[in-house]
């Protein structure tokens, strides 16, 4: 019996119409292909932000039971709406909720992480059935109650059934092509990549790109599932999420992305001693704020230093407030919002020398400035001013080949 | 330990306001009587007939597992968000499901009747929590699927939550203070009755009055279990549902009532012979046209005879085209929809006589005809002209001494 696992997200299944076209989908798989279908699915878009929004209301607190017992109704809804629009079109199908199959979690309600996955009982159904609609982002503890895996979380339903399957890969369809060199609606000759490697993936979502669920990505990565993610509106093939040795052309660099969402603050004039940045950076930490790049710079008469570094763009105001009030010493502290983070990513750097270098030269000949730059092993941040960021990401994308 | 079971419908569960009453009438209930509690919940108003709706949109037929599983998040969500603010409270509250306890049921989905109930769950819960949120309307088959136990079928899940923890009593609130005598917004003098028997209250259901969900009266009649219908808005006691031998004073006639939902229809110069009404009624089983009050008459010379007789007011035309169609023989056929129903309810009617010949009377003073009598053991029909419905009311409610 061949299985296949596929995924639609939220806008996906937003309403009739749309679920209309999943059915089509799914009849010409079966057509094609012969397979048997998990069709894992998100709530209807927008059902689950109202959901929260209602509970946030009564109780701050999301790492309830009943905040999972609430969540988990709209994959319930759209799994058996789905399944009736199947069964409808003479496909024999039923909806399949967390604690039917059972998919057993931990209790960290709200986040819950998947512990084991009875597939025995999804086998056992496709006896009858030809496709079981599984409502995703859902689970059971051990104590018989519903939780939830956060946000995204149908992507690693996915990803986890078609591991507990013995299936070497797992389809997720949402409203993009796949994943893109660049954003699209920024540099005019973006392309849709072909495949690209799980750890590339996992830094573009740390980047801000949202294809898929991190979580996700890590389990597949642990268990080499592929995914293929690809658009449910478009007949046509995606990206394949895939293992570095499985990636026949290694490129150099694979995609190029953008963030707006960092703010800059420079502290001026702070004493040039052991433990001044760990001071400075424990009084953020204490307030719940996230630093990301940092650059320390000593002037000239080596007594005192400057440091600059960003934050996320919301917490600008209070990081400010919070080294004003603290015992730190400085001179002058300036924040800038006007900036913009652009990051290379691709696994062939490791082994290319001058990757770096060729951005560097390539924005300094568009007379762009680098502020600070951040690398790890597969990616190269550089902060710029905000106005130039078309403009970096046009001439970066072409310096690298990307262009198709 | 002391166990309470309260079930509350879907106007009580409305929005975020009205789930507050309820929680100080829990609050209440919990420092005066130091219970635990049984909270059965109806989904919000509103929300089980939208899913209704859309799921009709799909699929005419709701016998259907997934109808059910769809339909069954209404009370999810309502008994999580209870329970949630229970607990904002610092009441200890969790939400059970269906499946949860497990409430077994047989898998007549949309229409499922309880099997069993596992009360050993529910009492062990109330070592650690003062309150458990039911979600009502809903179990679990023994394929593990789940079930839907009709509208308003959360009364009867709290009758049988309470006969399953071995309790003689429950209590039912809406947003009706009671049952009464008759309807307030017609009789200037209606009054709340204190108690009243089962077979009552179902011949008073099967006339239209929508207190309770007939099935959870039935269940209740056969374990004997009192049910206190009362308001969630007023801190007043309601009526009592209650045996006949608890019914200490046994009034002849405890509540008088109105339908307006019949239509007459009379069929002129048939054939007086054997197996005529087997035909015409025949003709109308077929047509899925419940037939209720029926007069036949015979015309003087003993060859023809007049049939008249009731049908829902919505099959009133389908019932006339059914019967033109037919081959059954007559001569002309009339309907009449400006009619209604009076009729007057009572257990005490039964070691009473003359309670007939009173309607007819009072009936007569006011110059009021009837058109149409039924009886039952209990209930006494009339048909009579819809203009004349307020004063018929009134006129009974005086004259069989319901006024306070």
């Amino acid at each position: 019996m061949s299985i296949n696992v596929m995924k639609f997200g939220g806008t996906s299944v937003a309403n009739i119409s749309r679920i209309r076209n999943i059915v089509k989908i799914i009849e010409e798989k079966i057509y094609s292909t012969g397979e048997k279908i998990v069709l894992v699915v998100s709530a209807m878009s927008g059902v689950t932000n109202k959901l929260v929004l209602e509970y946030k209301k009564l109780n701050t607190n999301i790492s309830t039971p009943e905040y999972d017992v609430i969540l988990s109704t709209g994959e319930q809804h759209s799994s058996a709406l789905i399944s009736t629009m199947l069964n409808e079109k003479k496909i024999s199908s039923r909806s399949i909720l967390g604690w039917q199959i059972p998919i057993i979690t931990d209790n960290n309600h709200s986040q819950a992480r998947i512990l084991s996955i009875n597939s025995k009982l999804i086998k056992s159904y496709f006896k009858k059935y030809k496709v079981l609609v599984v409502a995703g982002f859902q689970g059971v503890s051990h104590e018989n109650r519903i939780t939830t895996l956060g946000r995204g979380g149908s992507d690693t339903s996915a990803v986890a059934i078609a591991y507990s399957l013995g299936l070497k890969s797992c389809e997720i369809y949402s409203d993009v092509d796949g994943i893109f060199t660049s954003d699209p609606r920024v540099v005019k000759n973006a392309n849709k990549i072909d495949s690209i490697t799980y750890e590339e993936i996992l830094e573009l979502a740390s980047l801000g790109s949202k294809v898929l669920h991190p979580r996700s990505v890590e389990l597949a990565m642990k268990y080499g599932i592929k995914i293929h993610v690809r658009s449910s509106f478009k007949r046509k093939l995606g990206t394949m999420v895939v293992k570095e040795e499985n990636k026949i052309e290694k490129e150099v660099v694979t995609g190029i992305t953008s963030s707006e969402n960092e703010a800059k603050i420079t502290l001026k004039g702070i004493p040039d001693k052991p433990g001044i940045a760990a001071e400075i950076f424990g009084a953020l930490a204490r307030a719940n704020i996230n630093v990301d790049m940092i650059v320390q710079n000593i002037t000239d008469d080596g007594k005192f230093a400057s440091l600059t570094f960003t934050v996320p763009i919301d917490d600008q105001n209070k990081a400010v407030k919070e080294l004003r009030k603290s015992k730190i010493k400085f001179k002058k502290i300036h924040s800038n919002d006007n900036i913009c983070k652009i990051s290379i990513v691709g696994v062939g750097m490791k082994s290319n020398v001058g990757v770096a270098q060729k951005m560097f030269e390539t924005l300094a000949k568009k007379n762009i400035n680098i502020q600070v730059i951040s690398t790890s092993e597969i990616k190269i941040s550089v902060l710029i001013d905000l106005p130039k960021k078309k403009m970096a990401l046009n001439a970066l994308h072409i310096a690298y080949g990307l262009k198709k």
